[in-house]
């Protein structure tokens, strides 16, 4: 999953419709969580749906891909588990460095991160074309 | 959000779990109508939980975009909807030939297909970075 620099989260509305964003994320060291954080780009109101999809219904699907012209390199690889949205502390603060870490244009767009989304996967489901 | 050469399809299961898969799509004549396809590249039974998700709740999120490392060129497209899953039939016969139009990569992998999957386009958003 680490392969793709993108990834696409789907949640769960309260009202039982789903709910899709793309994401920047990171695998932490123990390869079972997975790191996302509302962070300094732009956007509206609107996007953090998916905080308030967690906070009702934990359950997560996390897919990363590559797509290729060529479609016998296809491939992807699906997490699915549950989240949480953790507003201050080690986990994080863990995030943040993740993210940095992982993305060197942190370092333009700096401030304010919001609210880390970390994911506890539960299944890994991967696909390839052959 | 035809610009994007593939999308991610949430639906959500039965028991309120999110699930997102990777597609190719068309987008038909009037605009508002979304046709995929369970096609010939190679996949197990457990791809298609897609057509029995949306069988037993028919809201869908499709999520179309384009990473690219220069975050201020980020962009995304999400349509909400309601999809139905076509056996056969004039609409399942409009996404085959939509979808070999646009994908010549059916030329090689030609048969079979299987249902289509028709979504009708209810809320568009989009973002952009800038």
């Amino acid at each position: 999953m680490a392969a793709s620099r993108i990834a696409y989260l789907a949640t769960t509305r309260e009202d039982g419709r789903p709910h899709v964003v793309p994401i920047v994320f990171a695998v932490g060291d123990d390869r079972t969580t997975i790191y996302s954080i509302a962070d300094p780009k732009p956007k509206d109101g609107m996007d953090l749906l998916r905080h308030r999809n967690i906070t009702a219904n934990p359950s997560v699907s996390l897919l990363a891909d590559a797509y290729d012209e060529a479609w016998e390199k296809l491939w992807w690889v699906r997490v699915d588990g549950t989240a949480s949205v953790v507003e201050e502390g080690a986990a994080r603060d863990a995030a943040i460095r993740l993210l940095r870490a992982r993305y060197p244009q942190y370092e333009r767009w700096t401030t304010p991160f919001g609210a880390a989304t970390i994911i506890t996967v539960q299944r890994l489901t991967s696909w390839t074309f052959e």
